[in-house]
């Protein structure tokens, strides 16, 4: 990778994802012109491709996915009527192993209400905060098990793994982030008053890393009261740090109050660089309205936005926010429903 | 216990518990006055007592408080900058452990917008929905541990523990609740393509007590997904049923957008009535409003409804419910704040 060429790894995937991606991929090559080469490589995989091959994602495979700069990620899974397929298979499989494979640490997930956009809320006030949801450990690592299934003795466990080198590294990243912020506050996002284990660690690696960060103020805050500040006064928040699980809720939760899932970008960060950061929509594969040219491209053009800021080419990064910004608030004007394809048209033009 | 008497320990403990308390007091006197003997016995318990005695809950304590017909319990916590009391501990060795020992395995909470009452949603709806929380397991049951804490290579784990018993009995429960609605619904949520082990049992248990009742319809949605219907469509829920952890969450949501905490109640209901239920008001101890006759008592007066639907005296318990909505449709007109007594006496001359 350097700046004047990027070599991106491309994974449609299922539903809405291969029409949401073809517009974010119209507006990077957009915002790209003249001086930077892109090189795209797409990968066919997801709920599709497994009911083909039998295959989420083979090693050879994710092997030629890792030798990319970044990944550009649609949405993948199964439509929830599609029995053949067994139950958050491709989710695991395809999305969570990617994110644990390269080491995603910073699930990075802006939350900002445009202008002119409609709020479930009656006063959402100015709404401009970042979510940095760890992505590597937590509830999502998949440790635990099942004993006596299907007997009136079952019991069944979920084990929550935290550890000090995953959760530093994570609350120093939203510290850094904050410092670069006008508010520059973070909000630990946590339940330590029940789970104590990893409640404690993240308390005092907050503390910890905050005396390395004076300017940097923060508070802490149970995801149960964050959901309600979430709806009452959602401009408080500034960068919340939150671990995989309380992240994935509060994110959606996010989203929908400041105009829906539709303009969600997320960035699954590797800061280390040492492998492919992968970008993406919040929003999921949306069986419903597949292929019908109803979803709204947003989310992934501005999850494009996320990755150039990632490769080095701020510059092109805020001409496709603007851009996205621009488009966003003349909505309230339009009359007709705009196609997938038409809603990406009117951005590329408005790439400066 | 007999419907012509009821024994109840009264936990007011912390900040805004007393005062809330008192007025709910006021009103179970009143809503049961003529025809029932009540018999209140105080137990001086929370964050206050600790400090006096180094005691959260004795053996002696723990086994009078078994011997009442049914608990009236108020808010504990201490306050946030309080470094004498270690964080969380009061929560746990009383509130939860109460929960738990007393096998309180439904945490009913309901969900209501009254009239009048002004939501943050802009399009709220009718909302008219209960949550069927699971009480004695999932991720509060303080499994878990630390390991080489302090340094680099600390581990801290948290194990969620879901059995067929506990999952089962508390889905029956939602379904027998359903049944009694209108709507007869059941949403079961939960997180089960990341939370493969507990989530198919959670799926598996809702199936199979689905099939014994035909009437009720049921189905599923993602945690994550229901924060956001939460706040673009919540009239939709009807009986949701959920693990302790993500009961927590969406129920302290569901107060935001159904006009506050202030005015949400719960029971944590042993429904094979072998130790006593235990009845509060979802909010916390409020300790920056504490002795200021600034909360709101209607939480805790809806939770003494919920205790006398319990101890077999529905008429009580919706003339209490009555008296509140009525209460709440006419405070659009007020234009003074009312004290917390104010609120309570305006009730308790309401309850027919
Ligand atoms: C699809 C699912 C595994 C995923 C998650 O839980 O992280 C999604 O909800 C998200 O937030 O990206
Ligand atoms: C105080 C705390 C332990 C408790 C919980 O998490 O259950 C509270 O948030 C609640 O919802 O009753």
């Amino acid at each position: 990778m350097s700046s004047n060429s990027i070599d991106l790894a491309v994974i449609p995937g299922d539903g809405i994802g291969p029409e949401v991606v073809a517009e974010a991929v119209k507006v990077l090559r957009r915002a790209t012109e003249g001086g930077v080469e892109v090189k795209l490589t797409d990968y066919d995989l997801g709920a599709s491709h497994w009911l083909e091959t039998g295959e989420v994602l083979n090693d050879d495979t994710l092997a030629a996915i890792r030798q990319h700069d970044a990944i550009l990620f649609g949405a993948v899974g199964a439509a929830p009527g599609d029995t053949r397929i067994p139950s958050g298979l491709i989710e695991r499989e395809l999305l969570l192993k990617l994110r644990f494979t390269l080491d995603h640490f910073v699930n990075l997930r802006p939350a900002k209400l445009y202008p002119g956009v409609p709020s479930p809320l009656s006063h959402p006030g100015d709404i401009d905060f970042v979510v940095v949801r760890e992505g590597t450990e937590g509830p999502y690592v998949g440790n635990g098990g099942a004993l006596r299934v299907g007997t009136e003795h079952e019991i069944a466990t979920e084990v929550s793994i935290n550890t000090a080198h995953g959760v530093e590294r994570v609350v120093r990243d939203a510290f850094a982030r904050a410092a670069e912020r006008e508010r520059k506050k973070v909000t630990l996002v946590h339940k330590h008053n029940v789970l104590v284990n990893a409640g404690h660690l993240w308390r005092r690696t907050v503390e910890s890393v905050a005396a390395e960060f004076p300017e940097v103020s923060h508070d802490y805050m149970h995801v149960d009261a964050a959901t309600i500040f979430m709806t009452t006064d959602p401009g408080r928040f500034d960068v919340i740090v939150t671990d995989n699980l309380f992240g994935d809720i509060l994110t959606d939760l996010a989203g929908a109050v400041t105009g829906g899932i539709g303009l969600a970008a997320s960035g699954n960060i590797n800061m280390d660089r040492t492998e492919p950061s992968m970008f993406e929509p919040v929003h999921g594969s949306a069986p419903d309205i597949a292929g019908q040219q109803k979803a709204d491209p947003t989310a992934a053009i501005l999850s494009v936005a996320l990755l150039l800021e990632h490769v080095g080419l701020p510059e092109a990064a805020r001409a496709v926010e603007r851009a996205v910004e621009e488009d966003i608030t003349s909505r309230a004007e339009l009359t007709d429903e705009r196609s997938t394809a038409e809603i990406g048209d009117a951005i590329v033009s408005l790439v400066a």
